[in-house]
């Protein structure tokens, strides 16, 4: 039957044990193929400091160290809107520590919704394998004042409550523009 | 006398002499800084083939190799929309040769433009120390119609005809925002 035969594929596609880095750049592939939106990972910064030309075509870098990244991993254009976002992945299953992301990347994000860019941050909570979507305005309120009391991290309940959940597409792909939908219409320019 | 001086700080900071991308990668910067729109240069997209760990909290890369970028070089955010373009600088004074641009560069163009991103090309005449932003929707019709008949690159009066000259600012920054300005309120979403 063509039903079983789907549901055993789609369950053999389940994205439970992919990398979440994994199951996004899926996900992104997906939105490029069904012509919904361009959004790429960014290559990850490298210094190069030596460089080797075996052949006269071919460079071989055989000295370089991985940067600190100074922006978010992801953007792109979706309904002509610029989309940016970090994306974070946790395995604690009652909250989220602050030190998962770095302080310029949040710098990155509030440069990004001063613009009227559409900026957030994605938790993917391993263990429970649920992913939420946080506007980075509204994470931001959170932060500010979770900074003054020196309190490290948002509970599990808070991201719940601030955040969307992301419903799965095929079983596969995080379908967070479902999330951007509910507000691209707000947004003013 | 303060003119004299301030002729002579701008004479002092021109950019002739130094990299288009040098000059590009100023000029998002200073729109960065005075508040205009977020713009950055993509880090080169690296292979990494070998890595060592000389010390424990040091990460070496011993071994990786350039890989053919598959979008263009720069992107980011301006009122809200997605600016999206790629740069090239050639030294012909009479025409800029289709080959300078990547067959995926355009095709991630095409992607962009279909999507409402606001996508563009910058050429930069070295030798005439002139640059043009050419966007996307026109440097393709003419690209396509060429193509038909392999003619290889587009003149430098159809450049300028095309294409909008770039104005600098304090002889230094190229202030292709301005032309970005000209388009933005006749997009629709």
């Amino acid at each position: 039957m063509i039903k079983n035969y789907i549901n055993k594929n789609l369950k053999n596609h389940s994205n439970r044990g992919m990398s979440f880095e994994k199951v996004i750049n899926l996900t992104n592939q997906y939105y490029i193929d069904k012509n919904i939106a361009i959004i790429h990972k960014k290559p990850t910064p490298i210094q190069v400091v030596k460089v080797d030309y075996p052949t006269r075509s071919k460079c071989k870098i055989t000295e370089a160290f991985y940067k600190t990244p100074s922006t978010t991993d992801y953007n792109g254009v979706y309904k002509g809107r610029y989309i940016d976002f970090e994306a974070k992945q946790i395995n604690s299953n009652t909250s989220f520590p602050f030190q998962n992301i770095h302080i310029h990347q949040l710098s990155h994000l509030k440069q990004i919704d001063y613009h009227k860019g559409i900026a957030f941050i994605l938790i993917h909570f391993t263990n429970l394998n649920e992913t939420y979507l946080i506007f980075y305005s509204d994470f931001n309120l959170i932060y500010e004042s979770y900074v003054k009391i020196n309190k490290k991290s948002i509970s599990y309940s808070t991201v719940k409550a601030v955040g969307y959940k992301i419903d799965l597409i095929n079983n596969l792909y995080l379908d967070y523009l479902k999330i951007i939908n509910l507000v691209i219409e707000k947004i003013n320019f």
